[in-house]
């Protein structure tokens, strides 16, 4: 066997735990330390917990740093400083920002010879892989993307920020009958409220008026107004039972008919029962890719798009050719 | 505007003849000469013509020559040599000779700073890349390739051999029962007769005896013994009314469960109308990528493996990272 790709992982909320977790399925890889900003001593952990303060200590003990930080804080600091220090990966998803985040990246990590790969995860990532595949194969088909079923954070906040709301989760819903006409090639006209539905799950303080909340919701703008919003309000009790799991996934569909009417299709598709650890699972797969990169001098920021796919497995080509063509 | 890309056909049948149909979508590419073994005069086409004796005329012509032979017969002898004088892309299917196919290509290829792309189209091809990808990313569940419902060419034949068969056409269909075992983490024990069910269709000549022809046929070994295998009796006309279309597709599935029950999967899959049409377009895609390739100096053969997906657009790094990551 040779050595172990040493990675090491910054930030322990959820997708930083499930890196934690899906490690030991990777056998080349070998978890060695995670940096928290808060004492490490109250990580509840069996691997070695270190302060940020001491990044700087494991310049020569990890090989790949994994970013776990959030995207809207975290990594718009934390990804030039570390990536300037160690080959990196992160799940960066801000969309509109990604240009800009990757020039940054590409110049920290360049500085010290060191191979950054931003973006990834499933989308971005995995369907962002399948975007391109699929809108490069049939250019004059029609693409769609749909989400869920899945628990989206940013909606699931914004109900928690209501006045009178306890608790709250939104799912976002694809609709079957829209994905079966983007399928059949008939999904050109499909409208944002036709795609997807939003389903909110609500624990209330007592005596809050349900009306007014309920009113409030529908009629939020970008959040739900475009969309068809669905309100239930349900006891703490079912809420704890029902609704403390993190499912997603959803479909990139790309559909080409011809003046004759023959119809091609191609779909790739997630269902996750839990969606950080998936994340976390991508993260792992192209820690492998970005170690081979650096060793193999190309140093900068990368995308999913730039990795040939060979470079995330730990099979020799020969295997891949022999087991997988 | 860049130069266009300059294709050449080797081969005039159903994969000939759909990458002719599918060129126009591809603005930076231009399919310039088709070569054939029979009298070019004969083809019924619109671009020009020649036949193969005068191959080595377009040295300089032509960017990427597109093989558009069977893995039987053609591409064991044509690969070599055409490769030695052009780029080229193929969809060589016969997966036990892959290895040594690719061996062979390696050589002729690199012997004139050539470079050749093997084993294109969708299987081997997209599917081998998401087997790639999603194996890798979750090495520790189980993987599924199903294919259906479409055409076999080769069990088709099989039929067509049996004496007193007229016409004859049969189908893979993949069992839904056993599909959705696979997505929920409960495949591991389907049988090769789980997977896959063999529905016939038949025209007999006068006289021919059914019982006896259906027995043989649910009795043939490799090709039907082993699967539920229905065969069905039928007119000329309803054959060729419903049977002359070259449908097929398949999935791809990966699923892992790990120990509290979480279940994560990945699916692709295609829905084809017509099958020799899209592996068309896969082998268009991909003479981008190759020409690409060898203006880089990157000689020799290679797998889809092999190839960062980037390279199969005609965007540029800046725009595909800002519209589709």
């Amino acid at each position: 066997m040779t050595e172990k790709i040493r990675v090491g992982i910054i930030g322990y909320g959820n997708l930083g735990k499930g890196i934690e977790e899906m490690s030991f399925n990777y056998p080349d890889l070998s978890l060695e330390v995670i940096f928290t900003k808060r004492d490490p001593k109250s990580l509840d952990t069996s691997i070695k917990a270190e302060h940020m303060d001491n990044l700087e200590k494991y310049v020569d003990k990890i090989d790949v740093m994994l970013l776990c930080g959030g995207s809207a804080t975290d990594l718009p600091n934390q990804g030039p400083l570390v990536s300037n220090l160690f080959n990196t990966v992160d799940s960066y998803d801000n969309h509109n920002k990604i240009p800009e985040y990757f020039e940054t990246m590409d110049k920290s990590s360049k500085l010290s010879n060191k191979t950054s790969l931003i973006s990834t995860g499933w989308d971005p990532g995995l369907f962002s892989l399948n975007r391109l595949l699929s809108q490069s194969i049939l250019p004059k088909g029609d693409s769609f993307t749909f989400w869920g079923k899945g628990v989206s954070q940013g909606h699931s906040q914004a109900l928690r920020r209501i006045k009178g709301v306890e608790d709250a989760v939104q799912y976002t819903v694809p609709s079957q009958e829209a994905i079966n006409l983007a399928k059949n090639g008939k999904g050109k006209d499909l409208t944002t409220r036709d795609k997807h539905d939003r389903i909110c799950y609500l624990v209330l303080e007592e005596g809050a008026d349900k009306q007014a909340i309920e009113k409030e919701i529908v009629a939020m703008p970008y959040y739900f107004a475009d969309y068809n919003t669905q309100v239930n309000f349900i006891s703490q009790e079912k809420f704890d039972k029902n609704h403390r799991h993190m499912p997603h996934g959803g479909f990139v569909i790309q559909s080409y008919k011809n003046e004759e009417g023959i119809n091609q299709v191609m779909e790739f598709s997630l269902k996750l029962d839990n969606n950080p650890l998936f994340t976390a699972s991508v993260l792992l797969t192209y820690a492998r890719a970005v170690y081979r990169l650096n060793k193999e001098g190309k140093f900068g920021a990368f995308s999913v798009f730039d990795i040939p796919l060979s470079y995330l497995s730990d099979k020799s080509s020969e295997t891949l050719r022999k087991e997988l063509l």
